[in-house]
């Protein structure tokens, strides 16, 4: 792991990492902020996963959450969406496929399968990095993210709870099989065989009976895709359905940005802190 | 003055404007957000002055100010740093002077006078602008700003305490006379004689007799120009020498970025908030 740069940020270490991923088969970088606490004791973990076309930067510049990981003595993590550089045929050539968009997946499809594999890049190698060099309690994980990320959330937590204790989502695409991305994404890196599409979809594995602990999403009223995309009705009817225990709020007048993302950002971290202090 | 774009945040609204300046002609964009409180009565409004290389993105984006904005009833406006696009010779060979660095003067030297009049600009027509088109009370305006834009806050507001009543900095130039970069925009923007240049000047201006309300300045200690291009210590003289009520804190550890603003940015609204409220 090589340190990119680290400054100070609310008491705390804001960094940005490189280290070359064996899962990806290239240099994947990442953002950590350490809070001051970390420095004298082991700290809960929050994995926060970005949207399409975002990187390790975005979340650490436009979230606001290094304020309330101060305060909560919280570590955050804000991973990558994809690797970069491959050099695969069209990985540049769309904005909601290939770079910046890895959908949180292991693809199988060729040429995709070999290094677009960021399901086991986030929940293996980069989470056992990160228990490894930070001072971080690996029994305190928890996991969220916005729009594409808030769907790697809501599938790993829901296949790991075991690993992941809390889990929240802003603006997820959170039943993918459904949704113009998802059906894209999906097709590109798993395939037509849509039997396969079910185990990354959010709304399905709830229905297939996978739980975790309380869910929290967040959602605009005003997000340029919450019908054709995002659709949180689907997986609102699932958890019900299911038993599934969810909080899902619409909230007037807020869009897809970080705008809207910052707002509830405390509402996130106190949701996480609540759960991962008993676990 | 037209609508770029408007989003929700922290319940108030985030928005991006532009409008033809008669003071620079050429078309300049600006930040505002207005808080929730605005929409039924008038509220004070604080200017964020932002440095070198910066637009009217930068502190809208990293600085984490809205949060507070909203707490406390408070408009922010985050104008750009200088004309765009005037066209001018040399004009984006720097980073450091022409376009992204007006230095908040009034430029007296050709090709740059009838442009870069950024002193007028804010004072002036910005102002005006903001109280016109928003819910502002005129008589609780403050400003501030980093780097380059410290210098302007300090400056504007030492130069006109009647319209600014509170003033704060992060890491301002504040003895521009007596850096390269200020030494550099002022022989370009005022010309070789140093006498015109002290009144841009604020430690010259506190020397001369300039007064304004209690200053705040944070500035870091791994901040890499505060020896070279800031010397706080020059300003800090120059107040106590003259009676100038100061606060000027060094912080170990941060440096010049906004993860070092954000970490004071609360300190900063609270000290306009609790002047500007008297005022």
């Amino acid at each position: 792991m090589e340190i990119i740069s680290e400054q100070a940020c609310f008491g705390g270490t804001q960094g940005f990492y490189s280290h070359l991923s064996s899962v990806t088969g290239t240099t994947m970088r990442f953002a950590v902020y350490q809070p001051a606490q970390a420095r004298g004791m082991k700290v809960p973990v929050l994995f926060y996963l970005a949207g399409l076309t975002c990187t390790e930067e975005t979340a650490t510049i436009k979230a606001g959450a290094q304020r309330l990981a101060s305060e909560f003595g919280i570590m955050l993590v804000m991973p990558d969406t994809s690797p970069r550089g491959v050099g695969l045929p069209r990985e540049e050539d769309d904005w909601d496929f290939g770079t910046g968009a890895g959908f949180y997946l292991d693809a199988v499809k060729e040429p995709w399968a070999d290094s677009y594999r960021m399901y086991s890049y986030i929940r293996d190698e980069l989470r056992l990095l990160i228990n490894e060099k930070f001072n971080t309690d690996p029994d305190k994980t928890g996991i969220f993210g916005h729009s594409m990320g808030g769907h790697g959330a809501l599938t790993i937590a829901l296949k790991n709870p075991d690993i992941y204790k809390s889990v929240s989502a802003f603006a997820p695409i959170s039943s993918p099989m459904q949704c113009p991305w998802g059906e894209k994404a999906f097709t590109g890196y798993l395939g037509t065989d849509k039997a396969s599409w079910v185990d990354y979809d959010a709304s399905e594995l709830v229905k297939n009976g996978h739980r975790t602990s309380h869910i929290l999403i967040d959602q605009g009223k005003a997000d340029q895709f919450l019908e054709e995309q995002l659709k949180p009705e689907i997986f609102e009817a699932a958890c019900k359905e299911a038993g599934q225990p969810l909080t899902c709020r619409l909230h007037d007048g807020y869009d897809h940005s970080y705008y809207f993302i910052q707002t509830f950002m405390e509402d996130h971290i106190r949701h996480h802190v609540s759960i991962l202090q008993k676990s």
